[in-house]
């Protein structure tokens, strides 16, 4: 126990609710437990955060992150069975190699592979394959997956995909299909390089929604995703979760009233410019007021513009003096969380701050 | 110097150029000195950083910040003279009179104005006005300036407003305009305040654009503005500057190759989802591809897609293996800065890292 609660601390703030956080948890471990044989490697890029994934990859287990940042503060707390999975490049190679053998890495690039392979100290790879997304990765038909295989040599760990597109899906029966998708193209492309003669270990895919929606999994060694285990305004309009299930929201205080709106001290820099609820059902600006205790509030109060420091909330017709506090559900949370060193961590309705978990931000 | 080059920095990293930095504060300081008895008050919300301030307000001069965090940590490097900017509340009035007696706060709430007023530490205090931007405070005919102004008693230090809606000007015409009715609202307020007896010390303006833009300042005692000093793509657009003149720009490696497009490793977090330029003549997605060196690149290559790590460049036809290193000039260079603890600081086309500066984020 930290002695503070949610209104000792100074705002903006970002709030951790370790209740949501177990729930969505659980909810991730039961729905991968459907598929025997299939391990989840939880994605920390949304975290950042040992205590974090203490929770949700415990014992050390595998784990996937976004940086160099996150790879060494996982690696300096146990947790050694990594893939780092943003396309690595020849400059990165020693940093990866001072974190240990546990530390995969992802390419496309056939320089790159061959890089790989040269580095002394046995680094482990993963090819990157595109089903759809159109950003990393190489088509499972593409000609160059084997040429990549080849040069990497006993480099080769397996093969990876992300279903990315899937925050474009809308409706179960849509991720269902994409989840499918992302399930065969990875497994075609394994299959490929299994028939030329390459031995390929992890066979990894996943994005939270289709995580949650897939129907099968067979072909498929392990499961990644990140965002589930905060959940955010976006997500709860794909259908991954309700919005009652949002973990981290920030806490901001009122510093002006308006005819109409309420000028809060959590603008674009503590909730990001993340606008990703614009394309959604609901548009909810730049995320959704809530009480201090995390509850809904009638009427839907959002924050619908954000100036560097200032936010201004409109709608539910709040009426609310100068150091009142709110707190702000974001629309997604790998950024608004990353606008943050730490979290208070508290517990579902309760305002006690339990702790402070640090982030290892930047790269 | 670091021994260092912008070859050897691990990416994505924010590089200043020194050399950019001089000439856009120099300039600066010459609009201001057209204005004889008009101070500069340099905003630090930008730079948030000791090193860049003694350039912007050298002699620990006066000068603006957003947050807390930057008030302590420019008040312990020898900046007393501050002004904090963001409606303050009656909570965060013990931590501004730990700072010492040259922080001053602004409102425009009367039961905050009480509060400062009974606080013990004789805090300073200026009353924010609205000259058009609808954000915080009050209309320069309002009532309630009086109202305020006696609740504040001896701590009302002065007035003080923000002509931020000229960022929605366009030509230098409208920005002149917008300019001088900045001038004559808070001049106009000042002037209501006096009438009724009392003492207006500080009469306080600024944005960037009027700043630059003002024809007169009279019954004006000072002017606020940040962005100027490194400048970014919309300012650029607006005619605040050159895009020759934006200092700020993210160091990043090529992690992809594919057909029409480059993937880099500055997404998201190191540029930030601003999309300032997106209402702009030009709309230059997430940021505007440089060469290593800063110079220009043929056929305008932009980030046009931006994920959490991963940055898309299209357009320029750029064939450039992975690991090769690009600069992107951002679109909003207050957001794009936050998102990095230092800057790595060069000067003009030089691939010298001379310094690494921190910046004072979060609250």
């Amino acid at each position: 126990m930290t002695g503070l609660t949610l209104d000792d601390l100074p705002t903006p703030a970002l709030v951790l609710d370790v209740a949501v956080l177990r729930r969505n948890v659980a909810r991730m471990a039961a729905a991968i437990a459907r598929h025997p044989g299939v391990a989840l490697r939880p994605h920390m890029k949304t975290a950042k955060c040992a205590e974090v994934a203490a929770l949700a990859a415990p014992g050390g287990g595998p784990i996937t992150v976004s940086t160099l940042a996150e790879a060494r503060h996982f690696a300096a707390r146990g947790w050694r069975d990594q893939i780092y999975a943003v396309g690595v490049t020849p400059q990165k190679l020693d940093a990866v190699a001072q974190l240990g053998r546990g530390v995969k890495v992802i390419t496309d690039d056939a320089e790159t592979a061959s890089a790989i392979a040269a580095h002394g100290a046995g680094i482990a790879a993963l090819i990157e394959v595109d089903v759809g997304e159109g950003r990393g990765g190489l088509a499972p038909d593409d000609p160059a997956l084997l040429e990549i295989a080849r040069r990497l040599g006993p480099s080769l760990a397996g093969m990876l995909t992300h279903a990315g597109h899937s925050y474009a899906g809308r409706g179960e029966g849509e991720m269902r299909r994409i989840a499918e998708a992302e399930r065969a193209g990875i497994a075609e492309a394994a299959g490929r390089l299994r028939g030329a003669g390459h031995a390929v270990g992890i066979v990894s895919l996943g994005s939270s929604p289709t995580a949650l929606h897939a129907e099968r999994l067979d072909g498929v060694t392990e499961v990644r995703a990140g965002v589930y285990m905060f959940g955010d305004l976006f997500q709860a309009q794909l259908g991954t979760h309700g919005e009652a299930d949002i973990a981290v929201t920030v806490l901001t205080s009122v510093i002006g009233r308006r005819r109409g709106a309420l000028l809060v001290d959590a603008g674009a820099l503590a909730l990001s410019k993340d606008r990703s609820t614009e394309a959604a059902p609901r548009d909810l600006g730049f995320g959704l007021a809530l009480a201090l205790d995390g509850a809904p509030l009638p009427g839907e109060p959002v924050v619908r513009r954000a100036y560097q420091e200032h936010g201004v909330i409109e709608g539910g017709n709040l009426d609310l003096p100068v150091g009142a506090r709110l707190r702000i559900a974001p629309n997604h949370a790998c950024l608004t969380a990353a606008a943050h060193e730490r979290y208070a961590a508290v517990e579902g309705r309760g305002r006690e701050v339990l702790a402070f978990w640090e982030r290892a931000n930047f790269w």
